[in-house]
């Protein structure tokens, strides 16, 4: 087995740059319900936002090997997948690592397992998606794989798997249907748009909605 | 059984505010000790606060169609507390639904459940309380209740309750007893400004709290 | 047996200064990875922290009545470490007591449990970790311990030694340990310090921290 | 307000004779699926089941004393139900109280906490549920309510309404509705157990519960 | 999209019959300790063990219609392996579906969620994995998948993989390479046979695992 | 720093043997309710005792190289207790180990992460404490300490300390004081045999254990 795959297929910028309008909730819906993280997997501090392609790691849990030779191949823009394990009292990043990567101009790391040096990554601009903060730090013993398929947040990431995540979470879009998710989630936020200013304007959520109809074949009794 | 009940008594409008003047902590102890929900139960961002008359939900796990229902029937200044199930797994509140409450006066949001859509709903400055964010929505299948009583977050809410809610939980006051409730909560704020005034002065705390005599009760030793 | 212990050796000012230059994890690592707390006891808000030495209490869970006696005795400086039980719905710590706290010149407070009134902590500027908020106050009825070793967090700490905390979490530092701890931070930092100037000048991950040859030798394969 | 309610009123023999007919999840699905405990309450030892009218205690948290005065009232048949504010590190109930339960004939205890003492409790062939066991014992300093309404693993409780409980959990069955449970239960098996002996006999579960049309009708593809 | 394929490839039965000779825990070392699904999918008893061909199904949570398809076009020795959203609070899978499910010839099955009727699926004998055990049933409203790629307790799974469990939690081994890592386990049990009569004859277990020459090499200083 | 201490002091065989005689959680109330470990630590098969000198281990997590140290060491009656890091995701022991320790005369071992080959160890008739099972194995890369002080379920454990398990869990007697332990359990086991007759011969409770007075002194009032 080869530990460490160099070359991965990355989407096409416009189709990057298209699903990156859409907020991960959304492209959740347009690509029927699926692809969304654990919802244990969010942003180290509220706000950060980020849409790449997924660069995949696979560390032994309290060991961060393998994330390092991942820094080391990331090209600009891609986002570092690393499944350590599930366990939130492990930090494998902090500030040296979030130094490299954005030095490679990595855009984000996800992570299901804690970092550290929140303070310094905060000061970095760096977005990072974690389940929690550890002191604790790793050891270096042990490989690992880069670039071969991962379960991160009980979701199957390929490598070049487009990523996006912000307060909500992170969700995934298999590449091959990155183009046509972002079609779809434009239809849906045109459609949801239309709701929204209808409401806005003081029509009755039923209506706007039609789930009067709904609620009425189902046989839901009013009382006034 | 009826499913939605549209008419609750609401507490008079010179009691809810006499209740919204103090915070949950305050109330919790003012009514003995009770109707303080889980601790999961937290505002989606810090510093958001609400105090208003319940209105009630259970949606089956995974559906939103009640919520729905009960949004379209909210008067200006309720708050809608949702029984979803009690999982942190499923959005069924999001920025569609968010503008429809905010569009009705809805005062604010509890779920114990997650919602979705943090960022938008946070543009819209409506105050919702959950036990997290998740991306994944929910279905519209499902038959439940409104206005009905539910158990939130450990607690019993009836509707028309008062809930109020900062950034240490929700607290429930009876809607019956809301005025006596803020009678009391403002004798113990009185009372502990006058400690506080005395502690900022530097007298010793177990003077002021009363306690030195009950540790000496106790048989506490010291050892200097 | 003593139940409270009024004077206890803290480390030198300068000890302690040094200390503080230092954020907890450089400090962990500087210790041999040992002395975090248990990754759940974090700042009641971002960006709070702190460093001093430990004034130690023992409460029954639910009950807060040593607590008191402790801020009856502590120093400026000092940070009130509270084993309460390791149990999130509790709130021994409320508006009042941070008031006692802040007015005896208390640096910061760690809890196992939670605290509550964070709003009005958060307007003191006292720094208070904990594992949560919660609006249930506790009874003030048994005895405990003040200035007695403690395990918080799963770490055994002793009257004394130091802790630190930020964002990241909390660490002890031995007393006997501090002034040497602060200096092999030191050293660390320095040479962190140049790790990150070489990554932000461009060099390769691998070669700054000298990994490379750690993979080779344990015979990770790439493929390009 | 009067602490301890002594005389409550209990459903006939004949009505609990009938609801203990039936297991938990088949009352939980006679009573439109209502009124199931959490998940974590569950008999301290596989295999324990009962069903009685409940006598209902609330706890300050880490303290018993209540828990010692309902017993001191319990009737033969009843089914103590405790709410110790739902927290796994305490133990309120062990070998002595559980001598003194069963000395009165009471037929379980439901905890939404911890008990210890687990060995010598299954000795005495008492059903005892609980979210786990806990070395820790309890204070007993405080006052709490006996025979007052409770929420017990998120459901509302009043004294006099039916628990029953197997390896599955624990539900609730309102007092007045308990007669008409027993019987929609009833109908339940009969109608289950008609399926079942179809499904024993080679039958293909979509035709016997109907679901090939339903899955037709929304639309299911099937690729053989 | 197809929602059911109904023929998969399932390992040749001398392939089944070479995993199954191994605990699940040996197959996770022969395959590089990947493969093994989250710690808490475990037998709903004490003493359940299966292994078998993955029939795998996504229902939507808190609905178990796709479950019933599966169940429809499963063959004797498979192995139902359900994603249905990860959460404990939702029973899918009682007793109709464990009388059908048996009659079926099913193996065993394997949820990320709870199961109900425990008393009734032991008396079956039918081995059955979950996080737990929940009186609350599902909705059969919503399509999902059976047959496609699932990832279960963080583990993907094709169908026609082989899964295996015992009280040690259940691990996946793909179908391309259950004959190379039964031959992979066989080898290692006669090592660790050899290991286990050379300990259970008094040899120091560092010798006989080599552990002591890495200690050494390590800088492990003993003090007697 | 020496890494592995050999020689460590155990309390003389009769107190160990005094102490064995009494479960957990009569020791706890004997010293003061202290030394319980977390409850989440428990056999991993119920029935499981044991009492004996904690021999202790320090691994780095997912890490079990100083375990198998500190079998190598082991005397007869040892009970090892070993500090992986609190975390339910790694089994450290399986049945290698368990091999090594049960031909060493091991008493017991205590883990605050998981095990595994479960089937093996219950037929070896090896009390084995912990939180949980997992396939999961662990690498043997980094150097810890045999025989130093640690923490493990939140109790500060010396070598040579006395810990006892039974089903509620784990107790912690320290060396010093087991002998006074013993006495003290015996006296209050002797009391509350006695409190146990009278309460099997029908006396109330609150005669009993004397709290009548206590409700009636906190101004308890009962509604007949």
């Amino acid at each position: 087995m080869v530990h460490i795959i160099k070359n991965i297929k990355r989407p096409a910028p416009d189709v990057l740059k298209a699903v990156a309008e859409f907020p991960p909730a959304t492209l959740h819906e347009a690509q029927g319900r699926t692809g969304a993280l654990d919802w244990r997997i969010k942003p180290i501090f509220p706000g950060m936002q980020f849409c790449g392609p997924a660069l995949t790691v696979r560390c032994t849990p309290n060991d961060n090997l393998m994330l390092q030779a991942a820094i080391s191949i990331a090209q600009p823009g891609d986002v570092i997948v690393v499944d350590a394990g599930d366990s939130p009292e492990q930090g494998p990043f902090g500030e040296v690592l979030a130094t490299a990567a954005k030095a490679r101009g990595v855009a984000a790391l996800v992570f299901n397992c804690a970092v550290r040096d929140a303070p310094a990554i905060r000061k970095l601009g760096l977005p990072v998606f974690s389940i929690g903060l550890s002191i604790k730090g790793t050891v270096k013993e042990t490989l690992g794989e880069v670039n071969h398929p991962v379960v991160v947040g009980g979701v199957h990431i390929e490598p070049g798997d487009v990523v996006c995540g912000d307060d909500d979470g992170v969700v995934r879009v298999r590449a091959a249907e990155a183009g046509a998710i972002a079609d779809k989630s434009r239809e849906r936020e045109a459609k949801e748009a239309g709701f929204m200013e209808r409401l806005r304007n003081g029509e009755n959520v039923l209506d706007v909605l039609g789930m009067g109809r709904v609620l009425e074949a189902k046989g839901c009794s009013w009382e006034s």
